[in-house]
């Protein structure tokens, strides 16, 4: 049961019959070429061998599946040099790039190509590298799919609007055969929303009674070609309760912002040092050169070396409200909001209990000259108050501390050749102001959309409340 | 085995013999006085009659026993009206006092005599009183405490001088009856001294082997007149562990400076400001009317309210490094030193988890409309970011908010009339001048006898160091 709404939308995001029938003949040219090298079979897979792609998608996956008796190396090899002959043959641009190994990414007609090779292996359990596991997707997909297309086209067109699809590093959300899986399961766009709305903070679904594990993720979907995997591993708790509370807001009141990408917001250079301002609160980012790594390797150590920085802070003391980072091309970018920058000279250390008689007395000892107070004894441990390290934020974010605080790999390395330290409206540069943007206004999904069509602005502007200034 | 520091120590706290001779003949006449009136009979208690009183002491406590028969009203209506006869036939000033009912306090012959009604009860079991109870404590101590009564002169001076004598509020120290107790069941001032360095975070001594309940203090040492009776309840962790570094530091390195008490080191008006201002904190005092209570009363609710006002201060964002309060004869005053006295309009109010559905819906359309950022979603909870109620540590201190926070009955009363912010140097008074130079200059008793003995400074002054201005 389609609502006008959802017909409407689906004649938007339907992909074309011209179209599709000038994206499957190219499919079908490029398998007959894989297959005609009789080294390997061509497969079309991911969403348009499922018919779940939509209206301006351009992505088309052709695997060349070899047989399982090749070394890893001969696979790579015999499946980039077939690769290679085809995009040359069609006279196509391309390039190698790199997953679980190598591949062909070709141009072709409007087309992002990928030619993959793997392994033509009879069992999922057989499989020898990840990719192996994807015509069989395909194939548990596409013979439960029909009569379900349109039902996961609204669902990867809400996710997409609701910023949660992509089982990528950057959105932790669903990937396409998760979307497909999901509305398989429930039976359709509607019933999928109605399930999620009452989902609790863990999720288990397991469509086909297989499971052989247990995993602590948020929400588990076991894959029903593989019950060791959990196809939704990518999904973050915050990604999860986005698309719960939009499925809440959706089923309430339907509208077509559910279905559209939230309209860009970026603020200027001004606007986000007046919205710093008005907050109060000291912003500060540090910037370092990009690692020549890919987002996938990258992203997750930026991450890593944000909570790093964060507990550095905090355990110097400053009062630390909200951090996230952003990989750029040329640069990095960790933000912290401070609640405080700046400290008193004096510093609470906490000693050794004192019934811990010899660490307590070389604590006393080692305090003896010299403190601001103490050492003195409180709930049983001494405690002393000494000269802070650093009284400002600033000079901890711009000292050799922040080196030593278990940052990511790579981020470590670019950092070892320098950082930059910005205060405040400094935190604002064009290649950044969408991200800057987003976190002073950050709201959820549904919040910004309630408030777009409520005509509410998107965070408190300069006219609103005097009190402010 | 006594050492010739302690030899001599002893020679200037032993009661001189003919003080000793003056107040017992005292003692004498007033037990016969009560004995005379032959409604009740004579007795001494406390360190006079268990020969463990300092030179110097002048409290001889005179108990009168009646007959267990009587009424309260007639105990308490015969007592006074003996104490009164006694104190009139002496010529003596008196007045009367309260504890657990009322006694008579005079004057004589430069001694502070009570005399005090209780019942004579044959079985401590039997009690009506607590002060029933005294009579049983000064026979246990008396019938052993011959060949110790030195060991005891010594600790009793060793607590004085260390600041932990006195089961009272203010002290939370050790009570005389606690310290003969101690050094009788250790045998020695020395050997309590050994056992007492090694005192983990909780000790139970039971000399009689009769415990019939368990206690959760840091202290106990169950009464032997009582089973159920912790006579060391009144000992703070923090007193019993100052005891247990001063018995270390002793056996160490034992000096004269354990039995003195510390030189009085109180801070002029300018010289507060200054050491303030090297801390870099602020502090602010609130100065109230002293409630019409006796010290039992109102300390213990001038601590419940520190607790209530420091706990309202960091709800609200603000970091406390420490407090104490004071109870002097006009005004009390609890005593904030903050790390933080000024925060962003930003404050972070976190909400229901998402999957609570009805409580997430409430909370989204609450704070639809005007927030700094959010609601967003942040680990499964609706977070949101909303201008702060009180963004100066002073407004929030000067506001009725402090009169509904928990604060002690008869402090919240005093308040309710009104009192007063202080700021940094203002928190000075003559009045509070010790209170607050040691508030500043906190350090434990050993440590002070270490400083004053190696020629440091109490606390780091201003001609210290450079970098801290």
């Amino acid at each position: 049961m389609r609502t006008p709404l959802e017909e409407s939308v689906l004649r938007r995001i339907r992909p074309r019959e011209e179209v599709r029938a000038q994206i499957l003949a190219i499919a079908e040219r490029l398998m007959a070429a894989v297959d005609r090298s009789e080294v390997a079979q061509g497969m079309i897979v991911g969403s348009i061998a499922r018919n779940t792609w939509l209206e301006g998608d351009r992505d088309l996956d052709i695997f060349m599946l070899f047989e399982p008796s090749l070394t890893r190396d001969e696979l790579e090899e015999r499946g980039l040099a077939l690769a290679r002959g085809i995009a040359r043959d069609l006279g196509a641009r391309f390039r190698e790039k790199y997953a679980e190994h190598p591949y062909i990414s070709l141009e072709f007609e409007g087309l992002d190509v990928d030619l993959v090779p793997c392994y033509r292996v009879t069992d999922p359990r057989e499989i020898k590298s990840a990719v192996d596991r994807t015509p069989f997707h395909t194939r548990y997909i596409s013979e439960r799919i029909k009569g379900f297309e349109d039902d996961v086209l609204l669902f990867k067109q809400f996710a997409k609007a609701g910023g949660f699809y992509g089982s990528d590093q950057m959105t932790e959300g669903f990937a396409g055969y998760l979307c497909e899986l999901l509305v398989l399961h429930y039976r359709g766009f509607s019933p999928l929303l109605q399930a999620a709305s009452s989902w609790r903070r863990r999720t288990f679904i397991d469509i086909e009674g297989i499971a052989e594990k247990s995993f602590e993720d948020p929400l588990v979907v076991i894959d029903p070609v593989d019950p060791n995997r959990n196809v939704a591993a990518s999904v973050s708790l915050t990604r999860k309760f986005e698309f719960v509370e939009l499925a809440r807001g959706y089923l309430k009141q339907p509208t077509i912002s559910f279905f559209e990408p939230p309209p860009p917001n970026t603020m200027g250079s001004q606007e986000f040092e007046d919205a710093i301002r008005r907050r109060g609160t000291r912003l500060y980012g540090l910037r370092l050169s990009t690692p020549p790594y890919i987002p996938e390797i990258v992203v997750p150590q930026l991450r890593k070396s944000l909570r790093a920085v964060k507990g550095l802070l905090e355990r110097s003391g400053f009062l630390v409200n909200r951090v996230d980072s952003a990989m750029g091309e040329r640069y990095c970018l960790l933000l912290f909001e401070l609640m405080v920058d700046h400290l008193p000279q004096v510093c609470r250390h906490v000693g050794p209990p004192v019934w811990e008689a010899d660490n307590a007395a070389k604590f006393v000892s080692k305090y003896l000259e010299d403190t601001l107070s103490g050492p003195y004894i409180e709930e049983g441990l001494y405690i002393v108050e000494i000269p802070r390290r650093f009284t400002e934020a600033r000079d901890l974010l711009a000292s050799k501390e922040c080196l030593n605080t278990g940052l990511g790999k790579h981020v470590k390395k670019s950092m070892e050749a320098g950082w930059e330290v910005f205060q405040d409206g400094e935190c604002w540069s064009a290649e950044f102001s969408q991200f800057v943007s987003d976190f002073i206004r950050r709201s959820s999904p549904l919040v910004r959309i309630r408030r777009v069509e409520n005509g509410f602005p998107p965070a408190r502007d300069t006219s609103s409340d005097q009190s402010l200034n």
